[in-house]
């Protein structure tokens, strides 16, 4: 590992109430006691891959090289889909082999960074017994566990060349600009899409339709217009964001995941 | 204490909002400042004991040896009830004595492990100002945090034989089969009951009753099942649970905690 | 720093389900590896600088001397408002300059602590790219890291003297007693008022009047009633509060932050 201090990250669906997450870092501390744990979220949909894929793909670039990220959203536990680990640039990560990792993998690709996938198969590696619905406690806390004790990668099972992945939604180009959609829904009603601000930039003119109104230009951020105003601007990642000043931009238009956005520019 | 690196795990009441959570972290710290401290749950529902008993022996056994537990859901707090430290084979409590350690102290007798209790009445190791309504911060935080920092269990108070103590749901043996209870109702909407697993091992023929529906059989896991369908499972604890393939059975059958499940087996 | 443990506690409104709070542990590790990191709340209500302001009042004084206390409540993000660091007594904050610490540079003046103010403009401790709207993750993350990591307070940015601060409500002399003000309305739906127990000392009969409702004399703690009661305490800091007996004075009242309580004193 990179890292003199081992740091881990968890993102799953498991929910704060049930004590699952607080299971799993017990797991953990039991095999690298001095790690550091953050939770990047327990409340992603329950079984909603999309939103963890999301979620995960924008936290762990800001974490330090040799960090550990264990996501588990796995409607498929206890069947024969495979137990995941990727290392992916400097950054390693531990989930069911669901497409989870889908965005991770395809921007290491897209920067040509290193990608290496095991399939989680060596059981020195496990809990000693496996159930067959809590494989977060049994196969990726200990696993992912171990891999931030120093295990290299490669000792935690057999290396694997076609982890899956799902297509992420992209916007398209039309005559008159842009049809983007709706990637991510906030709790601040913020909705974010997956038109990026380098293909819109320059751009001395545009307009953006949603749920049938209309936004005109970009602003600079929340505190530049009056609250309640309805805005398009450019989010902390770099990509188009719809919001309503000190307000919630879902509440107003009612939009879901997948939504279109059309976007008009005149160059 | 067993580890190097001390641990703490904390499974309240005290809710995610207010920062009483926070402040129980500032108070440990203080004087342990190496602690490695998870939250097992602050969501219990407020002063369910049941709750929040179950909710800490689901996850307290995957800690590791001398691990530290705090568990504070204290509607006594301010009056007469006792603080209660305990050792519980190799792991540590600290909470008030009003039944949250109840399973913990069956399973521990049941297993034959060393069990011994404290009445934490030594004010040395309390914060020197205690408040009427917070000993989660007051006393409950500073006696686990000089447990877990090497202060002997017994320094903290005076030894007693008598925590309280409640009688848990157990499954009751019929003329067909097994009368068995809701225990646990998680955020998924699964139903765990008090049935376990070597109660109706080998049963070549199981058929379950819950809320006027009938489950036939024992299904390996979520994923061997179409989404929407209602199955019986093993969980990950070794008990009977009822769930809706990605979905939620509470939901779906309306049930809450203590209602029945009747079970038909035909050896 | 006073700790050879660094120790940051975290007061957002970014929510648990989108991430945002494990970007900010991220970065915080990328900086300082060895930070314990506490929870204090985040979900304040979003923009709700007073109910930030109130939360971490109330649980910083009880971290150990040299804690960094990060509180980002920041509808301003992204305009001209200053990035603040902060210096009052022993413990250090970071935050946007709108009033979040005003409760705290109150109590150091009144208790004749020092107090250091510095706008966080000095970029070398920023990450390298500022978003326009996460400036959690782009500067108080880091600033509050290197802070905690050990740069002193005063390489961060300039010195400032005239740091945002909004009025606390305080409850008024009457000529029958008070009138105090909620202030607060926790997770169990217990309300704290603006009024201290010092104020009423030595009163030997009192009267509160809240919501058409009369509660006589104060309550030793919720357990000395019946469930169900509408009682007077005294909270845990020592201020006034209103409560149900395992239950929700709340829920009873209907009340909200600013509402009125009228106190009648027969000394």
């Amino acid at each position: 590992m990179e890292n003199d201090v081992p740091i881990i990250s968890l993102t799953t669906d498991f929910g704060i109430r049930n004590g699952f997450v607080g299971v799993m870092k017990g797991v953990i501390w039991g095999i690298c006691p001095h790690a550091q744990i953050a939770d990047i979220s327990h409340t992603i949909a329950p079984q909603d891959i999309l939103e963890g894929a999301y979620t995960l793909w924008r936290a762990a670039p800001f974490y330090p090289p040799g960090s550990v990220h264990i996501a588990v959203v796995d409607p498929g536990v206890g069947t024969h889909r495979r137990p995941l680990g990727a290392k992916l640039g400097n950054q390693y990560y531990i989930s069911p082999d669901n497409g989870l990792l889908s965005p991770l993998i395809d921007d290491a690709e897209r920067n040509h960074l290193e990608t290496k996938f095991i399939s989680l198969d060596n059981p020195k590696y496990w809990l000693p017994k496996i159930s067959r619905t809590f494989h977060g406690r049994d196969i990726f806390s200990p696993s992912g566990a171990h891999l931030a004790a120093g295990v290299p990668l490669e000792d935690l099972g057999s290396v694997i060349t076609d982890p899956v992945r799902f297509k992420l939604s992209r916007p398209l180009r039309t005559s008159i600009g842009w049809q983007a959609h709706i990637t991510v829904v906030d709790i601040f009603g913020n909705l974010t899409t997956d038109l990026q601000s380098v293909d819109i930039l320059g751009a001395p003119d545009i307009l953006f339709r949603i749920a049938g109104k209309e936004i005109r230009g970009l602003c600079e951020s929340y505190g530049h217009k009056t609250p309640g105003d309805l805005i398009a601007l450019v989010d902390s990642e770099d990509f188009i964001e719809i919001a309503v000043v000190n307000g919630s931009a879902n509440q107003k238009l009612d939009c879901k995941v997948g939504d279109l956005v059309e976007v008009v520019v005149n160059k």
